[in-house]
């Protein structure tokens, strides 16, 4: 079973990393470029036979050591 | 308009966040972990209003500057 999550700052939280991209898309010719935010993801290879288990232990991860929920925001997927 | 771009290490790079992330996850006492990789995200807002120009161009900015073609592959979506 595989694990996708996905990292971003929330929204209203300053992205500097965003800034920069939409700032050098833009010295580079890129006009259509109005903002640019960046965000990570986290792709885990789990052991779990059960879904419902793995749901619960990736939101378990996010909230302890993946995601700062103070200023960031995560959602994720389980596939197989 | 908006670009949804995933960068990720290729298959075969080592992946030292990704390790880091793996080893503090088992730490903690989340034994299913067998692996982890991490990449990033970068949404664009365009103003284009033609889909196919807007893809040729967010390919064009992943080649020149979003990504590191040498290790890392990306993936794009358009979403209106």
């Amino acid at each position: 079973m595989k694990a996708i999550i996905h990292i971003g700052l929330k929204s209203g939280v300053l992205d500097p990393q965003g800034r920069t991209i939409a700032r050098s898309l833009s010295h580079l010719g890129f006009e259509n470029v109005t903002a640019a935010r960046q965000g990570k993801t986290i792709e885990l290879e789990l052991n779990n036979t059960d879904k419902t288990t793995a749901e619960n232990e990736v939101k378990d991860m996010c909230e302890k050591l993946l995601a700062n929920t103070v200023i960031e925001d995560y959602r994720f997927e389980i596939v197989d």
